[in-house]
């Protein structure tokens, strides 16, 4: 194998954390049908199922990231992803989570997925934002519960460890291993990155590596 | 004129702040028509303007009120009022939030308010709470929002004083008030009551009773 220190220079990683995540590319690609995990996962889903439709979220009032993965014996496909923002200033909040509603009731209808995945709370010291923060999530939430689809929460930190294989990762170091797990031609944005993540960490839990954090809301 | 100082045990208010109110009430039914103020107030929507429908809401994921006034020049009229919440403990809160899209879109289509006013952000301390009623909001929003309804919010403080005269009036007080002023044959519901409070309160400041305190979102 050859290690592309051009590649990990940019992504910001060590060589240790590179073999690190080689080897769980490598144990994904031969363990696509590893035993289901006993803990709290979803029973009424199919823990061994390997074909399945999963919409990652990662809501905030200005850009909302979406990303719809389609999980399959040979690894995970990409069939949708974006950033979901209103340009220009003269729109109101209510305007912006108007458009979150839209876009993401017209993602759903197109890709249907069985599951929603969203970003686990992080409780800042700031009521404001977590208050901005949590009005992106309920028109979010809202949407996709309507749409009669179960979600759930994934820590952020939880995302990291998952994908990029240390909770501490940088958002550029995720968008790249997000990119490469995904064959993407290019590095999706940041925020459509970390949806994509989401949706990428809750297909890993659901095969079973490692112990679940997925909690249903 | 005869004080029913048993109604103002009840309520908790004073002699004095009751004819306050009763002052407001006469005012309002003799200045259908007051001059229209010249702040900050939306100018797209006809300020003298008499008749119209009006929606408040008052939201929060387990109970979120709605109420819905229609302004005449006899006064205004209650069309429609009540508080969204799912009972039993084994609902979700995504289950929740799509309990209150779903019930507020049938509000809005059956009534078709040209308004809608929500309570202004109250920050307090707990970033939990404040991100549990942001998704509540954002639920809400949302939907008034894509119907394409203008939405106002006006600060909790600012609708008592409005209603009851007083910014630290007790939610009984608002609650005794809102049915006296609409002539319900009950009192509603403290968050039905919180909610009619928001539309009569934005209906006064249209009037140009005081400064308008009316911020769009």
């Amino acid at each position: 194998m050859v290690y592309p220190y051009a590649k990990m220079a940019v992504v910001g990683i060590t060589l240790r954390q590179f073999t690190q995540i080689q080897a769980r590319l490598a144990r994904k690609r031969t363990c696509a049908r590893a035993p289901a995990s006993t803990d709290a996962a979803p029973a009424n889903h199919a823990q061994g199922k390997v074909r399945r439709v999963i919409l990652g979220i990662d809501p905030s009032v200005r850009a909302t990231g979406y990303g719809v993965i389609l999980t399959e014996k040979t690894g995970p496909r990409a069939l949708a992803y974006g950033t979901i923002s209103l340009r220009g200033r003269d729109h109101t909040r209510a305007d912006r989570l108007a458009h979150i509603a839209r876009t993401l009731r017209d993602v759903v209808e197109r890709h249907r997925p069985e599951v929603c995945v969203i970003e686990g709370l992080f409780y800042g010291p700031n009521p404001k934002t977590a208050q901005a923060i949590g009005e992106a999530r309920g028109a979010a939430l809202a949407i996709v519960a309507e749409a009669g689809i179960e979600i759930f929460e994934i820590a952020p930190r939880r995302v990291k460890l998952a994908i990029v294989g240390h909770g501490g990762a940088h958002k550029l170091a995720v968008a790249k291993m997000v990119q490469r797990m995904l064959n993407l031609s290019a590095t999706p944005e940041p925020d459509a990155a970390d949806a994509l993540a989401l949706a990428l960490a809750f297909a890993q839990e659901q095969k079973g590596f490692g112990p679940s954090t997925l909690k249903r809301i």
